[in-house]
């Protein structure tokens, strides 16, 4: 049955164990990477799995091509549903095959990583990247259930972690002081002599966390679905973070990280933000690991890459592009940038 | 801007050079064949175009990556319009590509023969072939804007005429009878000494053909975008039809003509409709030049494959299947059939 029209729809909280002992075995359909299925392994039981490569491997054409015949060969019809288990890479193939499968499918993620809980598996964006651009191909598609299971996150190493508070950080400054105030709390209970670990935080403050980054991705999503207007706030860092990611190879969230940096120091030249709002903003990035220091930008074949991938964005009309300046927690704004004006701003920054 | 919720939008009738004359060549790409390039090269200008193979060949997943790669290098972004310029595979192709590209860029069709005019431009519905199965990965996306240049109808062959009037035929099954008394004086305005031409018939009879049969399916369309229950009659014929023309290499209108025919033979056994409306629905076919003999079945290899088709129909859920059966103009019926009862029918009927 059709279900690609977006609208919100609210993420549950449970183990993957016993989502997994209620599937229907002949209309469910796994699908994950290698490693999640070892670990799951015993409690998948007899349900049938696709294997994609970890992580962006995952989006490729060719990737898309071999699920597409997993799913002729296995005999998936409309009564289906997909289940992807796994990270963003996972959620974003997935949802989009599931969308176009018989011109729509049912699709369930159940993210694994923190990027995925708080970003990638909610709001219905999904896509494969096609020719050095990021999510290219895709289609506007909610899953139609969300199932986070908080015990998963013991398995990330701290920089897997570190890469989904980048988008959570994003949301507190979209969202404002209290989801801001919030993370800091979160910071100051991770922190050990070595520097943050989730590990340190009880299921409580993680819940808290990753509701709460929810809340306010979803809030936006549920009032302008498509991104017709609002909803390119939810942009902020990506437009510098998506090439950068691109062409440094660096984890999604690190990016994001250098993007949001590159945004907050557009918006000090603009005077939209003052020197303690950006140490504030960008001091929550550090402590939670993330860079805002570019130094993988210091080789000039990269900065060309970033440079040259500014023109592939989504956001772009013409000549411009729907940039978003973060101006203090709470207020963010959307403005349209010239493409070459963006390019020296990126260029004199790193001098 | 994303635009694939569908929503009906009226056909327009006007020449295609006064449409090209006024398109900004900056945002508007025409994706056509090689033939149809040829046919509209002047009046296109210094439009930029993408070429495919003509015919069911431009719907393969090689295609659609070579047009994808050429979208690229076109530099297109969501400000710029997809033309769909020519028949039915054209438009299948273009509309999922402008669905899917960035997540959704304009798409217009501008529907070069009968069959796409009366039917596949209309409605949404897109897709590529996949693994032997027709539109098997494809999208519901409205096109923005239809315009029917009906002096190109004059370039169709009788057989390609003849395609498109399967629809037709069809949409007077499901209408009603006003629109199938209207195609009975079509048939009988265009009848010579060698059989039927349509080049007999003037434009105000094309006109009102042409319209009716839109105005048919975009009522259904209207009530049912996404196929949830009553769209499911635009299926008659169909779900044999596919098998058959993916089996057969027959054209498309044929392949329905005699899907229509089985289901009028199925009817017949249920009780469902007596021999003289039999008689007059396959008479009309027939008039327009369309098989209901099934004689290109004769080779068993070629009935195994119509058969195993049917599994991998999108109306399948489970071991059953959403069949159309017709009863008179006006009058058709949509009840789940197994899937063996449908393949011991199409057996026996062959004899």
């Amino acid at each position: 049955m059709p279900h690609d029209t977006p609208s919100a729809s609210t993420p549950e909280f449970a183990s993957l164990e016993a989502v997994f002992s209620r599937l229907d075995p002949d209309r469910s359909l796994i699908l994950t990477d290698e490693i999640l299925e070892g670990i799951c392994s015993a409690s998948l039981g007899q349900l049938r799995r696709l294997i994609v490569p970890r992580g962006e491997a995952a989006k490729t054409w060719g990737s898309l091509r071999r699920l597409f015949a997993g799913m002729s060969s296995v005999g998936v019809d409309r009564g289906w549903t997909l289940y992807a288990l796994g990270g963003g890479s996972v959620s974003d193939l997935g949802g989009f095959a599931a969308s176009t499968w018989m011109r729509g499918i049912g699709f369930a993620a159940l993210p694994t990583t923190l990027l995925s809980m708080v970003d990638a598996s909610l709001g219905g964006k999904n896509g494969i990247d096609f020719y050095g651009s990021k999510n290219l191909i895709g289609t506007f598609r909610i899953p139609d259930r969300i199932v986070c299971d908080l015990s998963l996150l013991a398995f990330l190493d701290p920089v897997q972690f570190a890469s989904g508070m980048a988008e959570a950080v994003k949301h507190a400054i979209i969202g404002g002081e209290a989801y801001f105030s919030l993370l800091e709390s979160c910071l100051e209970k991770g922190r050990g002599p070595e520097g943050f670990s989730h590990l340190r935080l009880d299921h409580e403050s993680l819940r808290s966390l990753v509701e709460g980054s929810q809340r306010i991705k979803l809030d936006i999503v549920g009032r302008d679905p498509r991104e017709a207007g609002e909803r390119r706030i939810l942009n902020l860092g990506h437009s510098f973070g998506h090439g950068i990611e691109m062409a440094t190879g660096i984890p999604h969230g690190h990016a994001v990280s250098l993007g949001i940096t590159f945004a907050c120091a557009l918006s000090r030249r603009k005077g939209l933000m003052d020197a303690d709002t950006e140490a504030r903003l960008l001091g929550l990035l550090r402590g939670f690991g993330l860079p805002t220091d570019p130094w993988v930008l210091r080789e000039p074949a990269v900065r060309k890459k970033v440079v040259a991938s500014l023109g592939g964005d989504k956001k772009r009309y013409g000549d411009s592009l729907h940039f978003v300046l973060p101006e203090a927690p709470g207020k963010v704004e959307v403005i349209p940038l010239l493409l070459s004006d963006l390019r020296a701003f990126f260029e004199e920054e790193l001098g």
